[in-house]
């Protein structure tokens, strides 16, 4: 595969503009050769543009048809073979098993929507029949338009040009234009090649797929303010979020913006747990403040729990096997700079203790900052909004409650986050009910006895919560309910069956699950 | 029942701010006597701190005792008896018979919504049950915490106090505080009555519900810019709604705004459609435009058609018709200068030609705007988005197009609408499917041979659309699926059985329909 650092606008490659940047490998901080290009004010408008175009021929396009699409996607990915791998693998130091990992789940969210396009009761048709004084009112879902997604650096296939953003937006029937991450734009590249190989095998206009490049913040600012983006979705730190939100809200039109951002994942952990299992947890939450160098959303950047000897045992272990383990590779020169600065306003505050770590690896090879552990008290936190910040990184902070009504009006001071996690027993179960769903009201996921990082891509996965997690948290950026982010229901009134979509005749003839006057069924009206 | 003039704080009437206004007649212009105290900022704090307070609690009640709430709010209600109809009657001219009307729907809604709780579906609940590497993952849908709601001015029952908006924010089990809307502040207070009796009765925290009075921009204002406020509901004016919007984006928090707002809700006739029926036509659009005295958000203002000598003598009759018609009464001042503004606005193009009507009836003893016929080109329509602008009123805007094409391609330069409608043949039909899917694009709701006004609350319905119609065209505000503006859903991992609601138990308890394991079931898992 020839990798030209262009961008990709409705499957033609393009480099009008002038800026361009490099990628750079995190593991020795080396510069690659090929320059890219930063997208153009014209290039942006090219690509919505296509997009727009691109709609009007696919807003009709059956299911089937769209699920074909998708299948030949994952089909294109795969075919892009190991090059993919050791491309993202250089850009991001992420290393082969996660990569082959993470390769696996990005083809698998695209066959996933073509299986829930093909079984279609994901239009969710409603049909009220003719009533006296009540007409046939019939409904279910479509595309919005064309749509902006903003791909993210933590995870080059996952979250990023061909990520769960561009599947559930593809799956709705929505053209889509990427912007990519500049992280990682070679393993962009290859994305873009194979999204608009798939567009062209199966058919579809090309403006359905257009990427762009850019490392800077204009590139961005011009998709999000272009009147022909219908909605946005964007996976990346609490100020990108926020601006793109902003921008978004300030249009003459303004549209959604599904944003996932920042998120400390509290969790708590009673006595009774850490008198059984101290140590099985001090492994499982090291290994997973660790995983991937810290670098998830669902990373426990936070973790409650009461004052006691146990307790003080509890952390000291925690202190001493992030220590020994060994320091990781951080994606780029910004994570390590935004982490750097995270961590050093935190621990400004002369409430927070540092019990290892809380520097960055000057003297590394690679992007390095060091395994840290911090403490403080929930008075403190309490206190202080900014200690509840995120620290994108291999980073958590103790927080040390008094008892058991100090921990309760703590957690009721938490800001919004993706998950929240409490460890507990089964003799706890009457006492920690009320515990459990105080939890709830801080996050989309609630983990009993396990760990946050590790999102299953499942129909019942909620991978969203309150600001500042997400800016909507009414929904999901995992699993098959993404796809609602980008559709939008519309009624018909009285129009003839000839001229209704197949999921609403009367006939049922795809024979999906619909509501028909208030009772689920397959059949026909 | 004894009127105060005051708020209403969870159940405590509260009048500690020296603002005052006044209810008007619209018929006679007459003031009427006792004062309404508009809300102080620290009135607001307290509302919104009761609701999330109350939501401590009401977050763990079931379904079914919320239906019992919401059937309990429809009883007192109904309990308020001919006096709130007459106070209505006397606060917006609308008259009994719609009134009587209107009552039916509002505590038909609230109904609604108990037999809906009582179903469980609603909840969604989705199981994917654990498997080799993979943990048990279940979610449901939630109330999202307190709601403001603003009351339109225009449905003193069905989107007021008690509107859709309240009733749905309740029946997702979230606290609801209303600023109430100025136009019918008698009214107002009744229902606030009954909604805090409602509450008292059935056991409910007094800070389920409070209402707000105020006649200026202040507490609207304060409501939104709460951070205990979760979501905001909104029915009004698009100057309005998007000022809503903007203060909820510019929070530091933000939150979701779902407001209702301007819509001209085009109309196209086809020539068979003409030739075969236009005295039905012009006799059905006539009553559209003037029902109400065109005071709803699915009045039809944009009448879209090909130039013909039928279609010269359509506008015509249509005309006649709307001068013959008696001049109705406006709800109050603010709405009669606002249409006035509008119109002349519109009239002061130099591509627009008033056919009959176009000014205020200044020396009418009731606020009172001419009806209204006026006509423009397609090219011109095309050529200013501001004479898509809505005239809250009975008024109407003929375009006339020169062809089929011009008249497809000033289709698309439509904006966002509630409804769209189309009169055609059935011998059209398939030529028909491609305007009629354009037109879908447009709205949230489409209509064959009928007329926009009129509302089903039903399933199906979808009141909503894109901008500027609405803030959220996912979203509806009529109907059972406006739920879900104010709940999300929250994921369990690995949680026992005996910690999860109910909905999600592995029994089914409560018999509902789930999503299991990819497939719709009412049994077990």
């Amino acid at each position: 595969m020839q990798l030209t650092g262009h961008n990709y606008i409705a499957g033609v490659a393009s480099a009008e503009g002038a800026e361009t940047f490099f990628s750079v490998d995190p593991r020795n901080k080396e510069t690659a050769d090929l320059p890219f290009h930063s997208a153009t004010a014209a290039e942006v408008d090219r690509a919505v543009a296509a997009a727009g175009a691109a709609f009007a021929e696919i807003r009709n396009y059956s299911s089937e048809q769209i699920a074909n699409f998708l299948d030949e996607i994952a089909d294109q990915i795969e075919a892009l073979g190991d090059d993919l791998l050791h491309s993202a693998d250089r850009e991001t130091g992420l290393g082969l098993p996660r990569l082959t990992g993470e390769r696996v789940r990005t083809t698998g969210q695209f066959r996933a929507f073509a299986t829930l396009l093909r079984d279609g009761a994901y239009l969710r048709p409603i049909i009220n029949s003719e009533q006296p004084e009540q007409p046939s009112i019939r409904q279910m879902q479509f595309p919005v338009g064309p749509v902006a997604i903003f791909a993210a650096s933590n995870f080059p296939f996952a979250f990023a040009v061909a990520g769960g953003d561009t599947a559930s937006a593809l799956a709705a029937g929505c053209p889509v234009v990427v912007k990519a991450h500049p992280g990682h734009p070679a393993t962009s590249e290859m994305f873009a090649q194979a999204l608009s190989a798939a567009a062209a095998a199966k058919g579809f206009p090309a403006g359905t797929f257009s990427m762009l490049q850019g490392d800077g913040i204009d590139v961005g600012q011009w998709l999000v303010a272009n009147d022909g983006i219908e909605a946005v979705g964007f996976t990346g730190s609490l100020r990108g979020g926020r601006a793109i939100y902003d921008a978004a809200a300030r249009r003459p039109r303004p549209v959604p913006v599904y944003a996932e951002m920042g998120s400390v994942n509290p969790v708590v952990i009673t006595q009774a747990a850490l008198a059984e299992r101290a140590e099985d947890i001090a492994d499982g939450l090291v290994a997973s403040i660790t995983m991937g160098t810290g670098q998830f959303c669902t990373n426990p950047g936070l973790v409650l729990l009461q004052d006691s000897p146990a307790a003080q045992d509890f952390i000291a272990a925690v202190t001493e096997k992030m220590s020994a383990a060994p320091a990781g590779v951080l994606l780029n020169q910004t994570i390590a700079a935004g982490l750097e600065s995270a961590v050093g306003q935190t621990t400004a505050s002369p409430d927070i203790s540092v019990l290892t770590g809380g520097e960055a690896v000057a003297d590394s090879d690679f992007f390095c900052f060091s395994n840290t552990v911090m403490r403080t008290s929930a008075a403190a936190i309490r206190a202080d909004d900014r200690l509840q910040v995120e620290h994108f990184g291999p980073v958590t902070l103790f927080v040390v409650c008094e008892d058991a009504d100090d921990l309760r009006t703590t957690v009721d001071a938490l800001e919004g986050n993706l998950t929240s996690t409490i460890h507990a027993e089964a003799n706890e179960l009457e006492n920690i009910s009320d515990l459990l769903h105080q939890l709830r009201e801080k996050a989309g996921r609630v983990i009993w006895n396990g760990f946050p990082t590790g999102v299953a891509v499942v129909h019942a996965m909620q991978h969203g919560g309150p600001y500042p997690a997400t800016t909507a948290p009414g929904t999901t950026s995992v699993g098959m309910n993404a796809i609602y982010r980008f559709m939008r229901p519309i009624a018909f009134q009285n129009v003839p069956d000839a001229l209704l979509p197949d999921p609403l005749k009367d006939a049922n003839p795809l024979g999906i699950m619909r509501l028909v006057d208030d009772v689920y069924t397959d059949g026909a009206v």
